[in-house]
């Protein structure tokens, strides 16, 4: 069976899982203090700079809040796009744990403003306000575009000229790279980033997130939080070896570069169906459509994915590391037949 | 000196003030449970029926994130305006001490609707998605406004057909009741309202607001999460001998009436001048108007006021119970002038 | 009525209320930016030193919980007696709010000490346990011990020298001072204290705590934890013109030094009684002593007080500074007739 | 390289890891959602009864927290060990995460007594103290010792008359279930517990825990709160799928055996040492022994171990499922040796 319900429903890359096995000799320091960890923590820091520091957690949403957790206050508010992950599919996982306020604001293509974030810092009334303290942008976001390295140096001068942080929920941060055909230093270092969510299930690995903090100091307190947070990996040989085999080659480029395009591919199949409306820009591994529900009922039997807005007719296709041409092929034409 | 800044920059009502002198005699049980606490408990049970309970704790903060905590889990979202004074001037209260995401709506005039509400109640997303619990309305709104009974049914009857709850916060609940004409158990009780903040401060007190259940069960832990949520007075005595005061006679209306009628009276006079236009419907004891910057400053200087939105020159005039006729004659004739 | 209940059950005290009747008048800036509030600030800065900075709350709850917060992380750990009112009488406040954990250390008379703080701090695992972040000492103590100027200056050098601080609970620290016949300054200032809970209403006020931050910077973000808090008072002016009368005479000092005394005075007399065991040294302004059940249900129905360990029939009985000589006078009597 | 750090040192079970290996072919569901999940589930429901319901985290904290804030509120008070995990293992996550407080008691063996809980339910004042919720106990405990069956029922007694549940950290559930030679519903559904840590990650498996609710309806928010946890998995068939090897056939059983029979040998040859003192009675896993510093120093350098409690000499050596008696032998002679 395959899918276009998420990139997470894939499997594990078969280099992730050799890379697994091989770790899996003898003993090991826990809680980080092994080999393995040390060694994809160099790696990490090979590829942001010798300022950067890298930890590990187990999901996407603990990596953004232990993030954020590390550059905020209880009385902070976050700045982010009403689509942000963190704001609809955390179950406020942030306000709990941090206690920050979430400041969303309206978007049509999941990216965030200079000129909406602009009057929310100035508007500040203390100490009746939350005191704004992070920008947090997702990259690629939740509709599938990407920010460009300009406007991310935008957002990150726009943020350090009042006293916040930019945050960068990079879930399928690899995707974004290779939309882009740049490098991550050149897209989150040189633009100003200060801390990114390096994201691991979503390109290929089986579990496994990073914390890459981008300027020193900035993780003063997270081995704390981490644990707090209760993630703290007893046996994190396993996480980090996974890592190490996602960066150590074009692992990671090339699983993103395949899933791109392949939405691409599908992006162009289903735009054939005069009665299907793509409805975002297709810059990495997604595809929004807007498709009658009949038809669309009849391509989810063929392969499954999941509606986006119930409201519009709208639903999201995602391509992944291990989508196929021939996959897309079948899936366009039995669409096409069922249409009939 | 007087001021339209707000209703708690005035005084404490004489009668108020006698009640506390008062009650300043001899020992009495400290935690609320003292004589004076119990009869105002009664005088509410009274006012908002049998399976009504009350609590009193010190701000209006507190009222809305004890009452709210009291009907909600740490998962819970809790939908509201933008302009609600739960979302943008209790500096993340709500989020930190409960853990509930706030929904905030776009409103225009301080009243969210039935419209706006359904689709998120249905988007839910189990177990992404906080899972939409509460409800949360300002009456009399942050922009003046006041709802209907009508319109104050048909949300709690929209709560309640979806399992969620109606909170009011009431800081201004009496001008409300006043500018409605009609009484706290008709506007609250016969409607459905779940909970209420009852607001004490701006009606005149020095302070202490009151948390009421309209519902049997709906304070079970309340009491737990007052003392946690460090609000138990210790002398409650001095809170309940003003709700007494307050209640068991028609203070809180005389005074609601006369803010009201105050407003009117400042709105009728600023609308005279042509440079000035008000910019919400006048229901209750404030005006919301657009003046232009030099004629506000000048005016500020007569008797203070504060901006509102500043991009749009916007201001707000509050009148509180010690609001005088003659006062606003005096900084309207001012305000001519210095207009010249 | 009169009791031995607590010192809360007491009522305000003239000269305070008087103060409060004092400051009703017209209008004054809300939140704390009125002149009495900047007069009281003044005042307590002229006591406690120029690099002092105070902050005012509504219970003594907050006012722990808020200091506290102002010098931790939530994955601090904060040490202190097993009797402290932070461990046990504030509902656990501290951990919700600040997500710290508190270290009970065990204690015959409320006073713990360097030997047996040291090898907690020492032992610290990191990243597995809460960090020790902050030494708790309550002044009085719950069981009415005073600790001595050179047993805080070691429990602050101790604190300092291991990168943690000194915070003091002092509920009573006015009946601190008169037992010490010392200043304010001279006990918290020379020792090297961090910050100090003032506590007011124990001392004659009707509602109204103070943190006082001894060392500049500690309260950076103390005023928005204080809003975040729910702790922001609307009508501040009214808390500070009661600290305002407590503190610019000898007020604060003739009621601790009358409380004290009654507890002397009331000790002396029940040890007359060879039923009855003072079981604490009676150093400020309550006494804890054993007596035999039937006893002291007599006495309780003379003027009640509570029990405090009821295993061992061990009763607590607070003086007030409306406490007298007469009062108590009469309740031995009776106490001794009801005896027999 | 083998140690007696921890039973987390060890590498993957290879029958768990071919478990992984075999679990990666094609798409699943996310989220749980998967075959392999509801199969792990009834795979938990067969061996735990009808009533019980199962699900997967990341941590044991995790699990810890997540079980016991299902079954708690805010204001709750949590009694347990002073030794428990969740006490000084887990850097304060329990109180950050539900705002619980822990009363930690005294212990020689890690077992905590009804004789030390009893006064602790009854003497709670309402509403300023944190109301008793939960009592936990670690099975094995942390000083390796075990519950007896009839321990567990009269604990589990104790809570239920007072209103209270019973919560097992069971990190090392199958080493008890080993070495009281019982099976898991005897020991944990028949003397009634609530809800149980069931540890993965030190019985072999790769990471992965569950929590395994034992009475119907306690598991009603459990979803929510996981998801808001950040703990989540979305690619969970890899967890199921390790306990679905672990308990599908009598692996966690030999893998207990095996370690709780090392740790017996382990101990009877350090026994033969004069100059060793085994401090704990041997009944799981782990051998508690003071050392003389030098000969622990040249132990520790032939195969690693920690030290348990510094003040003491007093060292921990864990036993793990790979723990072989040749390596004892050696580790056994060489100490002889190096102590010469």
């Amino acid at each position: 069976m395959k899918s276009f319900a998420s990139d997470n429903w894939s499997p594990v890359h078969p280099v992730v899982m050799d890379a697994i096995i091989n770790a899996n000799n003898q003993h090991q320091a826990a809680y980080g203090d092994d080999d393995y960890t040390k060694y994809a923590q160099d790696l990490f820091r090979s590829i942001f700079g010798a300022d950067s520091s890298t930890h590990f957690v187990f999901t996407g949403t603990a990596a953004n809040v232990l993030a954020i957790e590390s550059i905020s206050h209880s009385f902070s508010a976050v700045i982010c796009s009403e689509h942000a992950h963190i704001h609809v599919d955390e179950c406020g996982s942030l306000e709990k744990h941090s206690g920050v306020k979430i400041l969303a604001l309206p978007t049509i293509n999941g990216k965030i403003t200079p000129e909406q974030i602009r009057p929310i810092i100035k508007s500040e009334r203390y100490p009746h306000q939350s005191e704004p303290a992070v920008i947090s942008i997702t990259q690629t976001t939740e509709l599938g575009t990407v920010y460009t390295l300009q406007e991310i140096k935008i957002l990150a001068d726009l943020a350090h000229n009042n006293g916040l942080f930019l945050h960068v929920d990079g879930a399928r941060i690899g995707n974004a790279a290779a939309a882009l055909n740049c490098g991550f230093k050149e897209m989150l270092v040189d633009t100003g980033v200060d801390v990114l969510s390096f994201g691991g299930t979503k390109a290929g690995l089986m579990f496994g997130e990073a914390v890459v903090f981008l300027k020193p100091g900035l993780d003063k307190h997270f081995e704390l939080y981490r644990k707090q947070g209760m993630q703290l990996s007893s046996k994190m040989r396993f996480i980090a070896a996974q890592f190490i085999a996602l960066l150590s080659s074009d692992l990671w480029r090339n699983n993103a570069m395949q899933a791109n395009a392949m939405a691409q591919y599908l992006a162009e199949g289903l735009s054939k169906n005069a009665e299907i409306e793509i409805t975002q820009k297709v810059q990495s591994n997604g595809v929004w459509a807007i498709i009658p529900p009949l038809l669309a009922e009849k391509m989810q039997n063929t392969q499954f994915f999941y509606p986006w807005d119930e409201q519009k007719d709208e639903y999201r296709l995602m391509c992944s590391w291990d989508t196929t041409k021939e996959e897309i092929d079948r899936f366009l034409d039995l669409s096409k037949r069922s249409n009939s």
